[in-house]
C-alpha cells in the first residue's frame, strides 16, 4: 500500500482533510466518525483520521468498499444473492448516529462500474441496500447528526472524466479539478469556506425575504415557471444539525436549492448538460410540463432510459426540488462533466425529478407527509437532479401578486 | 492500489483463498461472511470474497482494518479516546453470528505496531476493545457458526521475522514461510488439508481412547507433570460449529490440545523459545509449579514483563491448555519464530498461562463454570501459549493407575 502513489501532494491531503472535518463535518470533541470510502481513496482517508483525532474524536472507524469485490460479486455470486444485504452493518450505523456519531463519505468509485451487469441484478442489490440502509438514511436526511460527503480521485472516474488523457494525468486531471471545485486552492481554505458560506447565506437569506411565489427560467429551448411551494424555503451552504452542530453537508457546493409545487410547473425545458444515469448517458433533454407533470418528454440519446425513469412512480414526472447555481461557479467554470451529482449539480441551475426536502419548508422538520403534500411538496422512490442552467438563462421571480424582480440575467445573479 | 505488486503469485492467492473458503470456513451456500483483514491485505481479500461468491455467499462484508490510522490515534487523540470502542460495530458483528454469518479473520499486522505507544494507552484501549468485542467473540468462541483465522505477509511484520533482509525480500520470505506452514505447497492442498484434518482427529481419538490422569514432559531443563482435567477432551484439526458445519478455525494447525488440571500441574519448565508478548521478547523462561501453581519464575530478558503476566489474575499462574505438536512439523522445521500465536503455537509442544476453553471437556458446552472449575479448568482473562517443546522433549502418558504409556520421543508421536 505504502508503494502507491497518491494523486495529491500531502500537502493537498492535508488541506483536504482539514477543511473536511472542521467545515464539512465540523467533529466536535468527544464525537465518533463513522466514514465510508473507496479503498482507494486512503491516502486521503488517513489523513482525515489524523486530523479527526486532533479535533478530539472518539474512535474513527473507517469502512473501505472495493470496487473488485464489488465487481466479485456480480461475476461469481448466485440468484439469491442480490436480494441480500449487510442489515447487520447498517443498523449498526443507525445506532451509531443515534448515539451521536458523525457520517462522512468519501466518493470517488468508477461511476460506471455496473453499466455492463445485469440490470435486474443490479436494480435488486441497490434495493436491498436501500432497504437495510433506511434507518441509517433517514438519520442522515433528518440531520440528526452532522455529516459531510467530499470525493477522492479514483483511477476509473478519472478515466471517465478524461477519456482522452493517459491514466496517470488523467488521475493527476481530475485530483486537481476536485481541489479547484472544493475552494481548496486559496490562500487559506477554511477562511474562504467562512466567506463562501456567509455569501449563499445572504443569496438565501434574500430569496427567502422576497417569497417568491414562482421562478421563470427563460433561455433557448426554454420557457418554464416553476411555482413554489407554500411555506418553502431556500436553503444553501452551511446547515444546522440536530445536535447543535452547523455542517457543511456537501464538498463541494455552490447551489442554493427549496421547494418547487408539485402541481404548479407549466412551460418546456431544455438541459444544458447530459444527464448521468445508472451508466447511461442522456443527452438533450427536452420536457414539456403541465399542471406541475411531465406530459412530453424526450432526448437525443437514451431517451427510454429518461421514459423509465419518469415512469418510476407517481412522483416521477413532477419536481421535488429547483436550484440556483451561477454560471461563474468553479464547477461551471471547469467545463467538465464529472459522472458526480455531488459536482454536476454544482455547475449549473438545476430540476429535480422526485422526492422533495422537509427540509425545505419553514418548519419542515415538524410537518406529516400529508401536510407536506398538501403544501405543494412531491413523493417519490427517485431523486435526479438535471442541469437546465446555462451563461443564456434569464431568471424572473415572480410574486404573489405578479411582481416581476430579477434574480438572474445571462447565467449570473442579477 | 492495483499498482501494489502481490507478495504472491494470482496462482498462489488463488489457492490459499480457495482454502481459506473450502477447508477454514467450509463457508455454505447462502451464508453471509464477516472478514476482518488489513487493507494490505487486499489481494487476498479480493479473492477470498470471489471464492466465496463462488461457494454461494450471500453478502461478503470485508472490514479493512490499517495501521497508520490505528497509530494516527496514539499520535494525535486526547486521553479520552482510549476508553472508547466501537461499539456498534461489534454488536452488530455479533448480530450477524447469531444470523448464521461465517467469520474470517485475517491477521498480517505488525507485531510490534503499539510497542513504542503508552503502555496505559494501549492497555485502555484493548480493554474497551474487549468489552465491546465480548459479545462476538463469545459467540465465536463457543462455535455458534464457522470461522477461521489464516494469516497474509505484512511488510513490517515481514521485516520483524526477516531483520537482516531488505524488505522486499523479507515480504516474499514470509509469503513463503506462511505458504508453505499453511500446507498449500502440495499438488492438491485442499485433499491435503483432509489428510491432514485425519491425522490429527486420529491423534486426538487415540489420546480421547486412553484417558490419561496427566502427561510427564522430560528434557533439558525440563521435569513437569501435567495433570489433565476430570473428563477432558482433546482436539485437533477440524471442529463441527454449533450450526453443524466443521471448519478449520486456524490455518495453519499442527497441535492437538486439552485441559490440564488447573490444580495439578507440579515440578519445573523451561521454554523452548523465545514469547513474543505485546512487543516485549520475552527469552529463557523457567518456572516452577507447586498444587498446579508457578511459584517461582524468571527469565534472561523481560522477566518485569513475564512479572506482570504472572500477576494479571488469581488464574495467570495456572494452566488453561496443554497442547502437542510434533517437532517435524513444518512450522517447526521452518525454524522461525514468526512473532504470531497462530504459526508459534504450531512449531512445538507448548502450554498456556490462563484460561481453559470449555470445548476441552466432554460435553463441555452444556455446563456451567463452576462445573469446569469443579473438573479442574481455569479461570483467567488472559490466555498465553508458550512453548516448551523440542527435539530433546520425551512425553510420557501416566495413567489413572500409574501406568506409563509413551506419547513423544526425541519430540516425534512415539
Amino acid at each position: 500500500m505504502s508503494d502507491t502513489p497518491a494523486p495529491m501532494s500531502p500537502e493537498r491531503l492535508q488541506r483536504m482533510a482539514e477543511v473536511i472535518v472542521k467545515i464539512g463535518l465540523n467533529l466536535q470533541a468527544g464525537q465518533d466518525l463513522v466514514m465510508t470510502a473507496p479503498v482507494a481513496a486512503l491516502p486521503l482517508v488517513r489523513q482525515i483520521a489524523a486530523e479527526a483525532y486532533k479535533a478530539g474524536a472518539g474512535v474513527v472507524t473507517p469502512l473501505l468498499g472495493d470496487e473488485e469485490i464489488t465487481l466479485a460479486r456480480y461475476r461469481h455470486a448466485q440468484d439469491a444473492s442480490f436480494d441480500r444485504a449487510a442489515d447487520w452493518l447498517y443498523q449498526g450505523m443507525a445506532q451509531a448516529f443515534a448515539g451521536n456519531a458523525a457520517r462522512l463519505a468519501i466518493v470517488g468509485d468508477n461511476p460506471m462500474l455496473l453499466a455492463e451487469q445485469d440490470p435486474d441484478k443490479v436494480s435488486r442489490a441497490n434495493r436491498a441496500n436501500s432497504i437495510a440502509y433506511k434507518p441509517a438514511l433517514e438519520k442522515i436526511s433528518n440531520f440528526v447528526v452532522n455529516w459531510n460527503i467530499a470525493a477522492y480521485p479514483g483511477t476509473a472516474w478519472a478515466r471517465q472524466v478524461f477519456p482522452d488523457l493517459p491514466e496517470a494525468e488523467a488521475v493527476a486531471a481530475l485530483a486537481e479539478a476536485i481541489y479547484k471545485a472544493s475552494r481548496l486552492d486559496g490562500a487559506d481554505p477554511v477562511a474562504d469556506w467562512t466567506a463562501h458560506n456567509a455569501a449563499l447565506r445572504q443569496r438565501s437569506a434574500w430569496l427567502n425575504g422576497q417569497r417568491f411565489a414562482a421562478l421563470q427560467f427563460t433561455g433557448p429551448g426554454t420557457d418554464l415557471r416553476v411555482g413554489l411551494a407554500d411555506g418553502h424555503e431556500w436553503h444553501g451552504g452551511a446547515s444546522q444539525a440536530q445536535n447543535g452542530v452547523i455542517c457543511n453537508p456537501n464538498i463541494p457546493t455552490e447551489e442554493v436549492f427549496t421547494t418547487p409545487h408539485a402541481l404548479k410547473v407549466e412551460g418546456h425545458v431544455s438541459a444544458t448538460k447530459p444527464l448521468s444515469h445508472q451508466g447511461t448517458l442522456i443527452e438533450n433533454i427536452q420536457v414539456r410540463f403541465e399542471g406541475g407533470q411531465i406530459v412530453e418528454a424526450k432526448a437525443t440519446r437514451g431517451e427510454n432510459v429518461l421514459q423509465k425513469v419518469l415512469d418510476s412512480d407517481a412522483g416521477a414526472r413532477r419536481l421535488g426540488e429547483v436550484a440556483l447555481v451561477p454560471h461563474s461557479s468553479p464547477i461551471s467554470a471547469s467545463g467538465l462533466l464529472f459522472y458526480n451529482t455531488l459536482f454536476d449539480e454544482n455547475a449549473a441551475c438545476h430540476i429535480a425529478l422526485g422526492q422533495c426536502y422537509s427540509k425545505c419548508f419553514l418548519g419542515g422538520d415538524k410537518l406529516t407527509p400529508e401536510q407536506l403534500a398538501a403544501q405543494g411538496g412531491n413523493s417519490s422512490v427517485i431523486h435526479i437532479d438535471w442541469m437546465i442552467g446555462s451563461d443564456q438563462i434569464d431568471i424572473d421571480g415572480i410574486g404573489a401578486d405578479g411582481s416581476v424582480t430579477p434574480v438572474f440575467r445571462k447565467g449570473e445573479w442579477a
